[in-house]
């Protein structure tokens, strides 16, 4: 093969890192600038978002699918560089496979890799490791990770493993983990590591273990051990679900986690120099604004004081009698009577509307606007640095992304 | 002076222009590509918006204002560089004058000029041409444009100007003109055009008179007669005012009116290789998304049949007996029942409330989301072309934008 390091010209990155954050419109990363900031001083401080930026992509899926995407038709687009319909993993219109990012560096010799939030056989992830004509059959997409070679699969899904599943990888020399502190014990590819049934814990109830962070800092640590280099996939994939919920304080913790781990890509890029990496979103979700129902003004310090996630405040008001005092507490804020009412009303339907009722009060306090629970036809954001990077600069298709990306894997060397 | 075109370096532009498209954050853009789109396609048309996009700029307000800003504000961080509070046309939170970049120009030995599609003492253009502790002061806005110097003048704005106050203009040699045709008359500065009562037309009820456009060639045409070169504002005003309204119909109609005149500018650019361009928008107003309400599709197509601006159609609804079938023949599509029994209500309260019916309407059909009838915190883009154009590449905030432009102008050469 030609593609060893000495082959790879300056301009040519080694290895490269495609960060999603997914549902991270443009209005996520103003919010996250904001939620950030230090209200004591007159300077608002610079996010990792700010300093990276470099373009912005329009996200529109194959005609069939009109103008908004899902996470899967944006994940074939960023990972094959054709536009396909709503739902497809990485198939085509006519659901024929589609060359992916990873299996393209698979076969250039290059070890590969995805570290996510969600279950690992999500529809992002998904989309850069296999093919199938429906996102939602996660048994089979789960099945066909065996056949990918992949060095590194970190995340959430346990539930989408059956045991035999799990020995069939096992057999193929991959070690499986199921905890975060297992992380620690491991000095080689390949590993399987699932470590919740679905997706991983939310940040905002797990506020001191940045597990994102962790799985990206292990996946870099195991990944470079290839002199011909790497590609890999990191996904901020709760941002998007939160979004769907309208649940602002989650959405910030989760922004916050993915920008732990895009610092820790941003530490290696700054060291290796050899090292590409870009990030962008699949889609904007939510509709969200900084700012709504007619007032200037945003108030993140709300957010802060929130202790845990809506679902989390919820159980914990249900469970108990003296409900309000622990809603207060959880929520750093006292509702006024007649909130209280209307959350008293949720409590006795059950867990989902009384969380929803708690989403819509932070959303009043902090004044935070919503359109929608699911996506947006917004553009969204792109954000570069190592070799190649410029490429990524101005406006382009989610497609183009992939295709530079393409451009720049060595089999593409003179 | 030392300014003169031959000591202007081949990286410093001659001639700079500035053009704000009112309120048009992120989703303003991606909603014009998709309503520019043609369906028979597979492919989306790039619009010129994506053709000169090199960043995004954050727009916040000097922290005593908060994280949201308003028109006056932003537009005094982009003419001088320094953050104020919501209300402050070029003072700073003191209320001390800050120079402004016409002001500066002028200095210089620049010619300088203002085309809006507002009156011409709105916030925008009167924080690049003058001092006021309270954007609502109109008629000393007004009145302090006399001692501007401006060469150009154009837009709305004839109930601020007394018949004794445009006497002082013409006695200083402004040609004061006030009907689009005699455009065609001026062939030097000075002018002031006052062409409305207040605001220009809008594009929707005008399809076939570009008018922004109009007053953009004659300012080009003007202005470059100076050797020394020029400042131009162009300010696509009124998409904020139909942002405000959250009448999408109206807005990318002002959209287009705003593209065209960014087209004519990029031309002139393209010509005359001196000229540099920069277009941002000053915040986000509406909170808009491209779809809404969980659905996964947005509909331009419907807002290309509406006819008149939702305004105009009430109006027209409500002075006729067989308003139903005007109402229909309008918007281009049929109401239900149920919808012509809210239109009904809505008509009976009078023209406002019937046009804020019909915007929803056509929010509906098209599956538009809007969040404030205010603005929002969310960044806006940056576009540019021309010599140095990629200082304004990545994320910058708005008062960077006019520090670079300060940087570019004459006075800084070596």
């Amino acid at each position: 093969m030609a593609n060893s390091s000495q082959n790879i010209s300056q301009s040519r990155p080694k290895n490269i890192i495609v960060m999603i954050g997914d549902g991270m419109g443009p209005a996520y990363t103003s919010a996250y600038r904001y939620y950030k900031d230090n209200p004591e001083t007159e300077e608002v401080e610079q996010t990792v978002f700010d300093r990276l930026l470099v373009g912005m992509a329009s996200t529109y899926p194959a005609t069939v699918s009109g103008y908004v995407t899902d996470s899967a038709a944006s994940a074939t687009a960023l990972s094959t560089g054709i536009k396909s319909y709503n739902g497809a993993i990485s198939v085509d219109v006519e659901k024929r496979p589609l060359t992916t990012l990873l299996e393209k560096a698979k076969t250039l010799g290059l070890s590969t890799g995805i570290a996510v939030s969600s279950q690992v056989n999500h529809a992002t992830p998904a989309a850069f490791l296999t093919h199938n004509e429906n996102r939602k059959n996660y048994i089979e997409i789960a099945q066909s990770y065996l056949d990918t070679d992949a060095d590194v699969i970190l995340g959430g899904g346990q539930r989408y493993f059956s045991a035999e599943l799990l020995s069939q990888f096992t057999a193929k020399g991959y070690q499986h983990i199921t905890d975060f502190s297992q992380l620690d014990t491991l000095s080689s590819p390949k590993v399987l590591g699932l470590f919740a049934d679905v997706q991983l814990p939310w940040v905002i109830d797990t506020k001191q273990a940045h597990h994102l962070g962790a799985l990206t800092q292990k996946s870099l640590e195991l990944l470079s051990q290839n002199p011909n280099g790497f590609v890999l996939l990191i996904e901020g994939s709760l941002i998007d679900w939160a979004g769907h919920s309208n649940d602002i304080a989650t959405a910030m913790a989760e922004m916050d986690g993915f920008a732990h781990s895009i610092e820790i890509v941003e530490q290696f890029v700054r060291q290796q120099k050899d090292t590409l990496m870009i990030i962008t979103a699949d889609h904007n979700t939510g509709g969200l604004s900084v700012g709504a129902n007619d007032e200037y003004v945003w108030k993140p310090a709300v957010l802060h004081k929130v202790k845990a996630s809506p679902d989390v405040i919820a159980a914990k008001a249900i469970a108990a009698q003296a409900w309000q005092a622990i809603v207060t507490k959880q929520l750093g804020f006292e509702p006024n009577s007649q909130e209280f009412t209307l959350l008293n009303n949720a409590r006795m339907q059950g867990n989902e509307a009384m969380a929803i009722s708690l989403r819509k009060l932070i959303d009043v306090y902090s004044n935070t606007g919503w359109t929608t629970l699911g996506h947006t036809g917004d553009d969204v954001q792109v954000f570069a640095s190592g070799p190649g990077a410029k490429l990524f600069s101005g406006h382009q298709d989610n497609t183009d992304i992939a295709n530079k990306i393409f451009s720049l894997l060595p089999s593409s060397a003179q």
